[in-house]
């Protein structure tokens, strides 16, 4: 029997060798250890408490919440924010954020909020807005030029003739379905998306990315105004840094050629954004410093995105423009990716001949942009979005937006763990997207253990509700029982590795973490222990 | 461009190079090729006309089905049987079905009216049974010896008391909603899971378990009665045969030590019960060869199975059981297994000793019972029931049940390559009881791409619907665009290699299937090209 263990305890060994965990011992210690014990009991603990609270009773009836560990998050979302588990991830020193799309990262109420205080917003309807349209009719809204601000009234009342624009301000106090509460209400349907649509109306990945776009769509209209846009960027690095993530390479779309200056005119040049962003990262570097949390925050570069369907000559334009940022503002771009619905859009390998040209030209000019493309982001076998794998890999890309689809590839898992080609994870978009219908079901703890690298990332946070990092951390933990404190632990740690940061870099980035860790640990142990 | 393209072949070349349906050329035509091809435009047209006839407008209603192809199996059941695609599959010769539980192999109408034969069979519940509790209370047959038959009217009468035995005649005659026609829709909702049951209100593994297990109760009582089992035993064989299955391993669950005899007495011994199968399948076989469709049907073994919850002491008794009817009928025992709801029954480690000790029992007397466990169903990552795999592979197993999780055990998979074991996955099964929402989350594309060896099965299908193998071939055929008829080919004709024949036999059995290929590639090519 002894000799039976022996051989059993030696092949869990081997099958888990290729773990990000596994024989670590880097930064564990005994205080780590003790506080890795502690997570691991109060998640069981709240196994029972909180997620087999189940009424049973109620199993007939016609509209029954399942509860359980890693259940869809838009339903559990609630219940998360309770639990003692969810305390201790919202702690966690996250490490970088890698995979977020700047358009999607601050919550929408804080949006909102930004944009009440410019008399320039207005917003308009397409068709008559009443209580049965009320779900369906989205707003679009627009800063005007002075000249073209509007007298009306409301966008609910009788006169209202559709696809005519009323001031925010004016719209939002004179709402008819509930005042300005009322307002906000719909502003917020219109822009994230609810567990009634995810899980029931529009509950395929094909459409419930119509609700996604449309979304995306509708908050356009509120951010890409410079007065708002540096408020916005502002709010998504103080939250970021208030979630424990310390760096950041977010996804910046750069399809308009302009965007709108504070009178409304679309006079604001791609060059103007970075400027911008750059006097913003640097203002929130020193702020920190200023307040001796330096080492909490070490910056926030752009990866440069553009949009998967532009015909595929346009690309040219984009790639050029991409170059020209990078000559001046070297520190900021950290990279290149085509971003939209793989399952719909074009694919990578459409856009072949740009895109080797694109590499060819940043030799000749000496820079260097690496790739950082979305692929795999589907359930399709074999479908041009899948194969969009081969086509990211061979372009040389330097990590892979999502990858959901890699683990049916064993070739590319082989040349990702070779290459060090980080997958940037984002479990509870691919959730609400339909890819999984909840966390036991995604194929991260498969990957995890084929030694795939692997980032956790929050992809478009402000619509699916998961600000920060600390949700996500807090579902892949709550999903598997081999996943433990030491497990986050390792995958915000080596987050670094898969950043465009310097050797340099990194390594001062790691020992700041590394500062944050024991300070976390010890936190854990001193108020978490039983 | 050219020399992109051709490494991107060549890449794509590596990551399918382990596919059972990779450079196969061993039984592919030029025939099969075109059909193959006439295979691939009916999908594609199909997944328009069919699969995306969804009406989008119905979007915000209440209940909207969502079409899509590998949809849920329930809900799409009625669908599917329509499609060309399907019509194509129901002809396919299929090979060998290696996973099914024979207590739930025959369609409940067709086993209800089986009972009906004999006036034996009475029924009771356990409460009232009115129009409220009608979807709960569940019947609960047995045969009763002819002194214990009653005269009692009816269930539904008001003068019934709960746990009294009512002739199942009778009882169904005058059944208070809807007669006979509503009590054998009572029935056939007790013993089947329905689309609301599996994806509303027993939508998570653990609810649906419950359901499905106490399914399998219930038709318990109407099955193990021997003049019953004996025409079950038959119509089982005869509707494999005519779905196209050409040799099975059932499983057969010898959890009660004696079945009922004629007189309702539980007199039948394990040693009778076998004489009963061999003499079944042997007419079979002959009734076959008569008609001239011998090679159409090789034979049927058992593989012995006992439940996971049972006392580890008692393991002893089953295994020398099960060595006794061995060395009785060689022919005839091809495997040994534990069955039952792995994330909350008994792992297999507790077992270890009375397991091991079999083999070592095997070893003594000369026989040779291979392990064909079940193991990995479960959506579990480090729980006991995923860590069953690594007993089961330490043990010695020779194929695995379902092993689900096996996607995230790399050395496992490598182990099952080596070895030759293979997967026995059950696609629609694992769908309804919540391991995977649909089939293209379903890791089966994964598990094929890494070369892990792998047979489509069926596991319960009178509780599910899917009746033969036609539906599991078809739900996993439209789910990826690599499958195609050739790799639905490769599943049946490899499903040889897996079972316990022996090598001749297995040589013989693949020439027949090879002879049946080239007629339904005939029958494709000439009534299907369009």
């Amino acid at each position: 029997m002894d000799e039976y263990l022996a051989k059993r305890t030696e092949l869990i060994g081997q099958d888990r060798a290729h773990r990000l965990d596994f024989g670590r011992r880097d930064f564990y210690t005994a205080e780590s250890e003790k506080a890795d014990g502690i997570v691991r009991r109060i998640r069981s603990a709240e196994a029972v408490s909180v997620w087999a609270a189940d009424n049973r009773a109620a199993q007939d009836a016609d509209d029954v919440t399942h509860l359980f560990p890693g259940m869809a998050f838009l339903t559990a979302r609630e219940i998360i924010v309770k639990t003692e588990l969810f305390s201790i991830m919202s702690k966690l020193p996250k490490g970088c954020l890698l995979h977020a799309h700047l358009g999607a990262t601050v919550n929408i109420q804080v949006l909102l909020n930004i944009a009440l205080k410019y008399p320039a917003f207005h917003v308009r309807v397409a068709s008559p807005l009443n209580k049965t349209t009320l779900s369906t009719v989205r707003p679009e809204f627009r800063p005007l030029s002075r000249s073209a601000w509007t007298k009306l009234p409301s966008l609910t009342d009788g006169s209202y003739t559709p696809g005519t624009w009323v001031s925010l301000l004016e719209a939002r106090g004179n709402f008819a379905f509930g005042g300005a509460e009322g307002f906000d209400q719909w502003v917020l349907a219109a822009l994230t998306i609810s567990p009634a649509e995810a899980y029931k109306t529009h509950n395929t990945t094909s459409k419930i990315w119509d609700k996604f776009e449309s979304a995306l769509g509708v908050s356009v209209g509120l951010i890409e105004y410079l007065p708002v846009w540096e408020e916005y960027v502002r709010m998504f690095l103080a939250s970021s840094i208030e979630d424990g993530i310390s760096y950041i390479e977010v996804r910046v779309m750069f399809f308009s050629k302009h965007m709108l200056d504070a009178d409304g005119g679309a006079t604001v040049t791609h060059r103007e954004l970075m400027l911008t962003f750059d006097r913003i990262v640097n203002e929130v570097k020193h702020t920190m410093a200023q307040q001796g949390r330096g080492d909490e925050f070490i910056g926030c570069k752009i990866i440069y995105t553009t949009l998967r369907f532009i015909p595929v000559e346009d690309l040219y334009w984009y790639t050029e423009d991409c170059i020209a940022l990078k000559k001046e503002f070297p520190h900021i771009v950290a990279g290149f990716d085509l971003v939209g619905h793989e399952d719909t859009l074009k694919p990578l390998i459409d856009y072949i001949e740009p895109l080797t040209a694109f590499v060819a030209r940043q030799k000749e000019v000496g820079v260097d942009i690496p790739f950082i493309f979305h692929a795999g982001e589907t359930l399709g076998d074999g479908t041009a979005a899948d194969v969009n794998l081969y086509d990211a890999i061979l372009l040389g890309t330097k990590r892979i937006g999502h990858a959901f689809s890699l683990i049916k590839h064993p070739k590319l898992m082989q040349i990702c763990r070779e290459r060090n080609i980080a997958v940037e994870t984002c479990p509870i978009s691919n959730e609400i997207l339909r890819l999984t219908s909840s966390m036991p079901m995604h194929p991260l703890p498969a990957v995890i253990n084929h030694g795939v690298p692997v980032t956790l990332c929050s992809d478009d946070p402000a619509v699916f509700g998961n600000m920060g990092l600390s949700f996500d951390f807090f579902q892949v933990l709550i999903a598997s029982e081999i996943n433990g404190l030491h497990t986050m632990g390792c995958l915000a740690r080596d987050s670094f590795k898969y950043t465009c940061l310097t050797e340099d870099e990194k390594a001062k980035a790691v020992a700041s973490w590394d500062k944050q860790w024991t300070r976390f640990i010890d936190w854990v142990t001193k108020t978490k222990s039983s």
